[in-house]
């Protein structure tokens, strides 16, 4: 199970009511929080969301609307005693920003925050059901999207087969991984006939703030849902580039040549208080589109 | 004029849809904006104030609930392209911690900002119409509080007595600074039968966190309106000690001891959900007691 949650959706300044940028992306363990702008921590209260279920953090860069809200949610943890150990990722300085705020404050938070610093494309955690790695998108300064991708789950075991022909059930793992039973007396048990196939591994796709980019498409190629920033609509497409932000028709590209099966937009501009015409816009190049609504959770 | 509008309330988590500290003085001219809780830029917009008023922020000490809004309210104006010059006064390690917010984010701010460290007690700024001073709290940290005096008036001309004597306007000025008129025959005009007395100086206190400490009350001797924190309910006087925090009925002696004329309490704790209690106890000490609430604005 993969559900994201919305908290914000703005770009840089807060407009209409909408927060600047942060997605909650729960799992069935564990929930990951995806940048974390100014309120994000008020922004979980409000939609009731639990805070001590965040065991990752991931910031994909340094622009205020994506991580002004980190150091007060940091220290709210620590506020409400948090003891489970919380694993953060973002760009190399961030590390410097928290620690310089935490030491003016001498605040020591009450649980451990480890710092991984984004160097490099590649995996960057595995939770045991859930891999993460991280890619390079292009933004005015150094910029990070995110994939997560559940691994493949074991086949479920039919209770009432294996019972029928006697399977012993230290045999259970390699019947989860798709192994055939051999019985004593020769019987070969095929594994479809005691086991059922696990529900397809998701994905989504975090791509953050870029300009258009085909590469990009590679790096998510297949994911079930994509999130693609939409911070103008198709009119501004040569502000867009001047930015280094993308339109909407430029996201339903994207999503098009990634062959995503869903994209989901955001990170609309101040300029525009109705978001329909996004949608629109997008839906003429990329048909199953969703707009990143506040307080809204998208099943994956 | 001298109004406080109360942006937020609460003490370090909010809660209770309460935010953290930040408080708006209005003056005829211009806004000052005290301790700049997370959020703060957008209570500014809820309650309909302009932030392109500001013209001087004041931070009390670096404790998250008092200034992790700061950041993002310094680049929204910048992102709005404010012109003027905005004046921050702050511990001196706030200017390291705004440094490398912008460098990370190859942030130049569209205004200019002078960054003022706090280093000893006495006038920190003299903007014509209002003085304003700062002195030391108790608190875990390096802790200020500040005093806003509105300056001594000019007493107002009436014009039909200055015509009827006919007083030439190059005397107005030393009219309007309390001399009498010699005429030129030898009459002397006394001041007071062409001229009124201005309206009374008016002066507004912010003690910020601080536990009980009955010398603050010499630095705020006879102000007109005093905020005194009370984070705990009285029976809490213990906790409050060990936290460097004051309770409802030591802010009350504190009033009574400077002699203010009213008292404004707040950042409430956020274990209470319920500020009644807080106003009952306080008013057993100091009758002239109101609670500090968002969105309110007491004029002064």
């Amino acid at each position: 199970m993969l559900a994201i949650t919305i908290l914000g959706n703005n770009s840089a300044i807060p407009a209409f009511g909408r927060n600047p940028t942060a997605q909650l992306l729960q799992t069935q363990d564990a929930s990951f929080l995806i940048d974390c702008g100014e309120g994000t921590q008020n922004q979980i209260s409000k939609y009731k969301l639990r805070r001590s279920k965040i065991s990752h953090i991931f910031i994909s860069h340094l622009h205020g609307d994506h991580y002004f809200g980190l150091i007060g949610l940091l220290t709210s943890m620590s506020l409400l005693s948090r003891t489970q150990e919380l694993h953060l990722f973002g760009p190399a300085k961030l590390e410097e920003i928290i620690s310089l705020h935490l030491s003016v404050a001498s605040v020591t938070l009450s649980y451990r925050l480890y710092f991984h610093a984004l160097s490099g494309e590649g995996i960057i955690a595995d939770t045991g059901k859930i891999e993460i790695s991280c890619f390079q998108v292009q933004h005015r300064i150094d910029c990070w999207g995110f994939l997560f991708k559940e691994k493949k789950k074991p086949r479920s075991i039919i209770p009432e087969m294996v019972k029928s022909y006697e399977i012993p059930s230290a045999f259970y793992e390699q019947l989860q991984n798709g192994a055939d039973y051999l019985t004593k007396k020769g019987t070969l048990i095929a594994n479809e006939s005691v086991t059922i196939e696990a529900a397809k591994p998701k994905s989504y796709a975090y791509c953050a703030d870029t300009i258009y980019d085909p590469s990009l498409a590679e790096k998510i190629k297949g994911v079930d849902l994509v999130y693609h920033e939409t911070t103008y609509l198709k009119d501004l497409e040569n502000r867009a580039a001047e930015r280094f932000h993308s339109t909407t028709i430029q996201a339903g590209e994207i999503a098009k040549l990634a062959g995503a099966k869903k994209l989901m937009i955001g990170h609309f501009s101040s300029k525009y208080e109705s978001l329909e015409p996004f949608l629109t816009e997008t839906k003429e190049v990329f048909e199953n589109t969703v707009l990143a609504i506040e307080g809204s959770c998208y099943k994956i």
